[in-house]
């Protein structure tokens, strides 16, 4: 015998960040993805199923919230003798694969393509509670049409697939914006006539502005305008005073400290004001106060305009501003974003973990990219879309109690004496083919408690139990585990007397029996 | 302006080995697994979805067909602070996360633990001409079960979901094996008195052969082992006695060639032969061959036995030797199978690449493994599954022309006028709220053929016109496309003379008329 050596046994666990999916959890996912792709297929969108892997040049730097290339990514290099074989990576999103495909199979597939897609992602993230590397999108593109009438259509059948996974009209809002509307502010606020103060500033003033201005370039205007940016991001914390004044000379905060200003003249502050408060019950009265905000740019003016037409289509349709609203604060993380974004809120209220209460939240996002085709082809490809967070549609829906998946387990047939598997077997294949789910329960079956305590673990509707005694007079003993549990928890007897939670029926009437009371069961 | 630098443009490219799947592919995909996920479930199994990714310490050395640690799996290691982080891969089976799914969960899971997984899996090889590297499972598995009534339920399961998806009863055989009959026979040929031919052997000769028994140990009865199993192997090319002379002295093959033999005796390759030539129609006779090929060894006899109760069981249930057949050629390439081993082959011909008709082949298999939990936690625990491998099983039933998932497209709504884009929303608004497929054509509107072509690509069943006459007569004009493809194939078109394949409706009966000739369409 060889010496006794320490076994090393690997550790049974998931990778950190990733989770298993059990029974229920799996038939509800996959009961609300074909419910979507139903939604989705009625709209005229074709499936799409790429694989898991991608080269990391398909795939592109176009990680949200990431800036820096392969960052993010679970990736690897290929194997080959050279030793430079290509690197391969998990795709982290649908929308780099899409475009990916668009671009290798575009004389082929029909222009406009509208395609969706469902399935797993992932990220190469530092996971944390609730926080998973691997997670369920579920999306729907249209590729090829520049026609905002695409994206008013995304919008339209973001509506139709909430309320057909069970969130009910009030529940959501769909919050619609327009990248070029904020540049078109920016850009209003670099215009000269706005730069320069015509009511204050004297003439060398306006010398040197105009001088700056021309010198600067973008350069100089970026630097301002990621200045603006964060100031408005302040607007929820300090108000449209504090807002003001920051976009201005500057202001004290609450300890007290003075945070400097951005520098704007008062002329400039009021263009994004007008911008940041321009939300309002009434799209039409947004979209004025829209018009207001972006001067005499054009692209501001493009992107207004945009909004004011998805806003007409959508109402046309049928969708309201109890469910579209416009909502210049709504930005969407993605740089790739060029037009229209749009994002689905879930506006019924939870408790956190601490319990304070507060709105659901974001459960899907998207919007328009110009730009994702053109990486591969050099060919602008316009292309909007709109992409479903399943899991967190999920949550909420668990939250809500409207996930109504079946978790009733089989019915499950005892075995007395195991040299009678085959009569056992021959129970569940005539209940299967009467299409009751059921099974032999297949553990040592010498303890019969245990046999029981399995049932009850599977939340068995049903025992089925035949014994010698049972065999020779030809019958079943049936044991109705849902009222037996009832009865379990009822003080007294009394109520359940007309009602045995065990009784014997004739072998002959298996399969009658058990659907009727599985039928009242039910009830 | 910088100067003009070359574009470095990504590929647009699935990585070798990998490919796209649209439309009615994803959606027969789809249909399969949720036909499947239904019998699996009516059988008692519960769903689990594991993660892609996976340890590969969890995963182990199991890789079908591969020796070596880490090759044929896509792995990459975790980055950390220290360089050291977890190797992960992705998962190349679906066998090996449940063991480590069981070994993790075991204390909430119930004993027996029935369970079905269904998704893709991956694999680095070279890839080849139909040959993937990354395709779909569609696994059961009972964990926590020794008794072989849960081997024989997964084989009459199989039959089951082979004929839901739509394979014929006639066109597909299980076939069913036990690795311990193999193991017996080889036992059974090294038995002293089998090694040692009483009849033959002189004294001298008989005490060599002991001596030599005793001090090769299991060495050298491995090295004739594999010599057997490779003679075996020819069965097929050179038949029975050829596979007598391999065992026993050696032959001369074809080219006049002498092949050295095993060097058994006549009574040691009278068992090997009658293991060979075991397989019969009747499953009791294959039975009684095997009885006798494994001599007096206790493995083979519980291998035997297992067949038997198998068999039985199978028949008892309805599954008889039409569907279930026991062959020893049976192998499965896997070596953690312990005990009964099957596989399902579609029987019916096909023609391969040189226009050879030869039998489908082999679309499931799977087996009793006894130690993969082990692993983990030291215990045996007793399992045993099915693996379908999905994609081969897509391509068998599109040879039969068995897969009727529809494929039509949309109805269309043409644009004639690009300001009236609302109306023509409302159109497709009211046929999707009747459930009915369709989308407004959102390219470029200005070419009215551009837009037909489309229709045809998307191979819609019907266009919807609305011009400024259509309009302000209130109607539609309706375009069969499905008549008018008729009509363009038929020489004459006397025979259409009264169903025009366009005709004008009232925009009031837009969802009753479209209803009617899509039903019309559908006969």
């Amino acid at each position: 015998m060889a010496k006794k050596q320490k076994v090393q046994r690997p550790k049974a666990q998931t990778p950190k960040g990733f989770r298993d999916y059990f029974g229920a959890e799996v038939a509800q996912r996959t009961d609300m993805l074909r419910t979507i792709a139903g939604v989705y297929h009625r709209y005229g969108f074709e499936a799409l199923e790429s694989s898991a892997v991608e080269t990391v040049e398909a795939l592109g730097k176009f990680l949200p919230d990431v800036d820096r290339p392969n960052e993010g990514v679970f990736a690897w290099q290929e194997e080959d003798e050279k030793g430079d074989g290509d690197w391969l990576a998990l795709r982290y999103d649908l929308t780099a694969p899409l475009a990916r495909v668009y671009a290798q199979h575009r004389n082929d597939l029909p222009t406009p393509y509208r395609r969706f897609a469902m399935g797993p992602v992932w990220r190469n993230e530092k996971p944390g509670p609730g926080r998973f590397r691997q997670f369920y999108q579920c999306d729907a593109d249209t590729v090829g049409s520049g026609s905002v009438a695409a994206d008013a259509e995304i919008c339209a059948m973001l509506c139709d697939t909430l309320e057909a996974v069970g969130i009910e009209r009030g529940d959501y809002v769909v919050r619609i914006n327009n990248r070029k509307v904020l540049n078109g502010v920016l850009e209003a606020v670099f215009n000269w006539f706005n730069v320069i103060d015509l009511d204050h500033d004297d003439a060398e003033t306006q010398r040197i502005k105009k001088e700056k201005l021309a010198s600067d370039g973008s350069d100089g205007q970026a630097e301002i305008s990621a200045n603006i940016l964060r100031t408005i991001d302040k607007y929820d914390k300090v108000g449209e005073q504090g807002v003001r004044e920051l976009l201005m000379g500057g202001r004290k905060d609450s300890s007290g400290a003075f945070i400097d200003g951005v520098g704007l003249n008062r002329r400039q502050a009021d263009l994004v004001i007008a911008f940041v408060t321009s939300k309002n019950d009434s799209n039409d009265e947004t979209l004025t106060q829209l018009r207001y905000a972006i001067g005499e740019s054009t692209v501001g003016e493009a992107g207004v305009d945009e909004l004011q037409t998805m806003a007409d289509l959508l109402a046309a349709g049928g969708y309201g501003p109890d469910r579209i609203v416009i909502d210049p604060s709504v930005v969407r993380g993605l740089g790739y974003y060029t037009g229209p974004v749009f994002e689905a809120e879930l506006t019924f209220e939870i408790h956190d973990e601490k319990g304070r209460a507060r709105s659901f939240g974001s459960v899907a996002g998207g919007g328009r990219y110009d730009d994702l085709v053109k990486r591969f082809t050099g060919q602008e490809v316009p292309a909007t879309g709109i992409s479903i967070g399943v899991d967190r549609l999920l949550a909420a829906l668990h939250m809500k109690g409207r996930l109504t998946s079946d978790t009733t387990g089989p019915v499950v047939v005892t075995v007395m004496d195991r040299d009678r598997m085959a009569d056992y077997q021959g129970i569940v294949s005539e209940l299967r083919q009467a299409g009751i789910r059921s099974e032999v329960y297949l553990g040592n079956p010498k303890n019969f408690g245990n046999q029981l305590k399995y049932a009850d673990q599977r939340n068995s509707p049903i025992a089925i139990i035949q014994g010698g005694d049972e065999l020779a007079a030809g019958t079943l003993q049936i044991k109705d585990l849902i009222l037996g549990a009832k009865i379990a928890q009822t003080a007294t007897h009394e109520e359940w007397k007309d009602r045995p939670s065990q009784f014997e029926i004739p072998r002959a009437d298996l399969v009658t029996r058990i659907k009727t009371l599985l039928d009242e069961q039910a009830k």
